[in-house]
């Protein structure tokens, strides 16, 4: 196994070395002197855990800044429906890659995406080193006929059959849209599979009062009963925004300790409300934080979801104390590899080696009274210097590899969305 | 005067030459080929207005990160007004010089600040180069006595004869720090002033529901209401934050042409509440934008600052139309610049050289469907390549002249308020 031995860089405040075995962090200590296939200098570095996005749709980067003041409905079906509707299985493969270059710019190494050909998306997800839980989200509009349900379902089961490259890195979930857009029995559909195949599930749910006001006129409950019903509310479940939940809700919730991705630059720019963030963390709901598709943050930067995450949680509250700097970048972090099983989020010894080496004297982390805080109220990309994740290096002295190409392949393909053809078939 | 040519640089999605001659806009045109001083190559850049943060305190950069979970009232007692107590002339010097290190890394060329020991700050300003507004905030707790007013006046009265470094750039302006702050007899000495010398006033105003309250008790009128009583409501006067405006407030801030400073972060960070920008904008009231105190944000980007604005803007409307990118551009730029009086916000033959270069093939302005929406939403400080302030480079390839002697004092000068000893008159 390759060693990489990283030399004087600071861990909670104390320097240290650590020495990492393939993939897992092995020694932390005052003083080692091991040989090691290679060796880092830490000095005036940082270490700390790599974040985990855990709501995402990478490949709407695709459709960033498009517009950004329409009304929801509107902006769906003029700018992005269309052009959903012209994505090319390469559109999601470069796409994919670029998004995930962004993400490993700012120290992001998971994602929990849900997009179209999903089967694009890992074969990114493979080739840039990152992990992920990728999901194919068919979705029934509560009006197709059986034989389009029917389709849909086998297209879900064609893509559990459809090989992982790489299942060490990357998980095949399950996504059930929301609520409103998978019917009861496409819903059941969903429950059995991830059951019989102990999958992940992916679901927006409680994200607009509107959604929230559907469910109870259609199903007679909220969105989060609703899923209970049909079995999916489990300890692999993780709900995206949470914004609308009621005391029964939250119950059902830590009941199955299921878990929640929080959005809060969507939930804002989509003016869908603010989540109590404090509120579910004092009744211990594991909170992980997603940036959503970049359509509607239009970043996915992590280290501003934090931020936005913190303004949200005070203000929301009314309360000073809430959004804790330590809570926030803990639900950056560790919540999100615990809620998918990976053994990281913190840098201990044993842990899995998904990290990130910042720049103590980067200007915008002086003063230097409280990392964390300038972690999550004033880092920006380009305070993180190097990304690594199941010990392999994806960022050094800020360069991934082949990122001028990422970024010009991306370039090529976005020129196809810029404007919409409606008299032809293509988009350009 | 010295020629400044940038050529192949986009402006407006159209590739043009630009010519600065000393410190304007010259001539901008497809093809120039005038002899110059100096050339720079633009292309793959696109020039924009630099930003104007029209309401910080920079020093506060030396408190950034101290504890982001207190209530005000026990944060400013406990860890802010001790610390403040012990500063130093030098220390605002050279906090000063850092946090415009900062504010032109990010783009920034002026700054409306209010702060002790005002003639250090205007002594940094000069040095590196940006154009601001400084004034010299005496307050008064309502409960001095006699003398001490008249030493506090005294204070005002040196300031205001305290030879100004550079008056090209750097503007001296009244501080009446709030109503609540400031007693009658010296908000009318304040409006005495300003009227005598024709200055810019600075004034903190509705910014919290308390502050309103406290006011109707005290004075049995808004804060904006009595404001208007000492005269202190002008078209040189700028309002920062205004959360709580009545109909009443918006209507005498229109009739005296009387600017608000919009600070967003600083708003949801202290649960100040959401100020009602489409509502303000609708009704015409000039909107600039401001960071506040790196100590309440904890960022002096205005990059950031238009993010959060445009989260502000839809939530707090419920609105997905409120908050249009060209807004919040304007209210970062061209807003600042004219409340100010200087002619510049924009790119255009005739005015003031205060501008950036942005790298268009960055990572985060890709994919480039719309500059105004990526610089709002997406960009962080290193899109950014180079800044000019009044036709000087002040970042060229994203380097500062001495950045790093500025970082290395400013870090030196923070390690003396990290920790507060209360038992010996000093801090460390």
């Amino acid at each position: 196994m390759k060693k990489l031995l990283i030399k004087k860089v600071i861990l909670n405040e104390k320097q240290v070395d650590i020495l990492i075995e393939g993939n897992k962090f092995k020694t932390i200590s005052e003083l080692i002197e091991e040989e090691a296939d290679e060796i880092i200098n830490g000095e005036g570095k940082a270490i700390l855990p790599a974040f985990y996005n855990c709501h995402t749709h990478m490949s709407m980067t695709l459709l960033k800044g498009l517009t950004d003041e329409k009304e929801l409905e509107d902006w769906l079906k003029e700018d992005i429906w269309p052009r959903e509707a012209k994505m090319q299985p390469n559109d999601i493969y470069v796409a994919s890659k670029f998004a995930i270059l962004e993400m490993i710019k700012g120290g992001t190494v998971f994602c929990n995406d849900m997009y179209q050909f999903p089967e694009e998306t890992m074969k990114a997800i493979d080739e840039m080193g990152i992990r992920g839980v990728v999901s194919k989200p068919e979705i029934d509009d509560l009006l197709s006929t059986p034989e389009e349900l029917e389709k849909r379902k086998k297209k879900v089961l064609d893509f559990i059959q459809y090989p992982n490259p790489n299942p060490n890195r990357i998980i095949k979930g399950i996504s059930c849209h929301s609520v409103y857009t998978v019917s009861p029995e496409f819903l059941q559909f969903y429950s059995d599979l991830a059951k019989k195949h102990d999958m992940y599930i992916h679901i927006h749910a409680c994200e607009t009062k509107n959604e929230v006001n559907i469910s109870l006129k259609t199903h007679g409950c909220s969105p989060v009963k609703h899923l209970e019903k049909f079995g999916l509310l489990t300890d692999k479940t993780i709900l995206a925004h949470c914004v609308h939940l009621t005391d029964e809700d939250i119950d059902l919730i830590l009941k199955y300790k299921t878990r929640i991705a929080h959005c809060p630059t969507s939930n804002f720019k989509l003016k869908s409300g603010m989540m109590a963030f404090q509120k579910l963390k004092e009744k211990d709901v594991t909170i992980t934080l997603g940036t959503d598709g970049s359509a509607s943050n239009n970043s996915l930067s992590m280290l501003e979801e934090m931020k936005v995450c913190a303004l949200n949680a005070k203000t929301q509250a009314q309360d000073s104390k809430a959004g804790h700097v330590n809570d926030i970048f803990k639900a950056a972090t560790i919540n999100g590899a615990k809620a998918f099983g990976f053994d990281a989020g913190v840098i201990e010894e044993g842990k899995l080696a998904d990290f990130i080496l910042v720049d103590l004297n980067h200007y915008l982390l002086l003063p230097n009274y409280n990392l964390i805080s300038n972690m999550v109220y004033s880092a920006q990309n380009d305070c993180i210097t190097d990304v690594f994740c199941d010990g392999v290096q994806l960022m050094k002295d800020r360069k991934v590899k082949d990122e001028d190409k990422i970024c010009e392949e991306f370039r090529i393909i976005s020129e196809k969305f810029r404007k919409l053809d409606n008299n032809s078939n293509t988009i350009g």
